[in-house]
């Protein structure tokens, strides 16, 4: 479920309006008919750093929130989907490049915006095949020199390649 | 959300009925009259490993899964919550103790039961304030030494502990 803060009036399993009943520790829509109970789950996004002869690979956002700035290949993980192959599916979308993860390098936590992560795991990733070539969201896709890299959207981002 | 295999039938902002519709490359639930359009979150779960003096906390779990064995002081992490707050809450609930976060350990992921979590972020803590008492959903919680633990609930627990 996407985690804007519209309130729940409806179960959506079974359409009964709920209640606002103590749950947990909180109170929480419950749906009086079939029991289901809401838990605002965390949206987390994984991100890859792919670096390649003292360049690092950057994606051009297509859309808002900073449009036309640069990031690295990163997206929303699924419920089940393991945070690793989440990255890679990620980059292989965005810009044609099969990854393998090497290892964590590190969490960011804290939304930026409304419709942002809660959280991004930020993996290192070697290529493995595939040809770079800018899909899904994303407009552009390159490999760019750490001295001279274009203006960064998000912290994850920027934390990373230690502009901030 | 909790993410069970329960499917949606429901916009559980306008209570309309929802529509199978393509929508960023899935065919996702749809809400035909606001526009929602359903996205699982993933069930993210943090955990603190506190030591002292060659002891490791553990915490009794109450209920099933694992009832009667024994975990890190771990809990869900909720929407627009800190990882690392998440963890400290948890810890304090369940044990009484006042604990620091001094670094991330390790992201254990994998869904263990159907109700459970896609990844354990496990961190490090130091007790700094508090007294011993188990509480929320713990039946116990106690310093173990290291050669003699108990009975161990769920993977990450055990992966931290080298049980795996």
């Amino acid at each position: 479920m996407t985690h804007t803060h519209r309130s729940i009036h409806f179960c959506p399993h079974c359409g009964t309006p709920v209640q606002s009943q103590l749950r947990h520790g909180e109170y929480r829509p419950t749906c009086p008919s079939c029991g289901w109970i809401y838990f605002p789950d965390p949206k987390v996004a994984a991100a890859v750093l792919v670096r390649k002869d003292g360049q690092v690979l950057l994606t051009q956002r297509s859309y808002e929130p900073d449009q036309g700035k640069w990031a690295l290949p990163a997206g929303f993980m699924n419920a089940f989907e393991d945070p690793e192959k989440a990255a890679c599916r990620e980059c292989l979308e965005e810009t044609g490049l099969e990854v393998a993860v090497t290892g964590l390098l590190t969490v960011v936590s804290g939304r930026e915006h409304p419709e942002g992560a809660d959280m991004v795991l930020v993996y290192e990733g070697q290529v493995t095949g595939g040809t770079l070539k800018a899909g899904d969201d994303a407009a552009d896709a390159r490999f760019f020199n750490l001295e001279k890299l274009p203006p960064l959207a998000f912290r994850a981002t920027r934390i990373v390649l230690g502009k901030e």
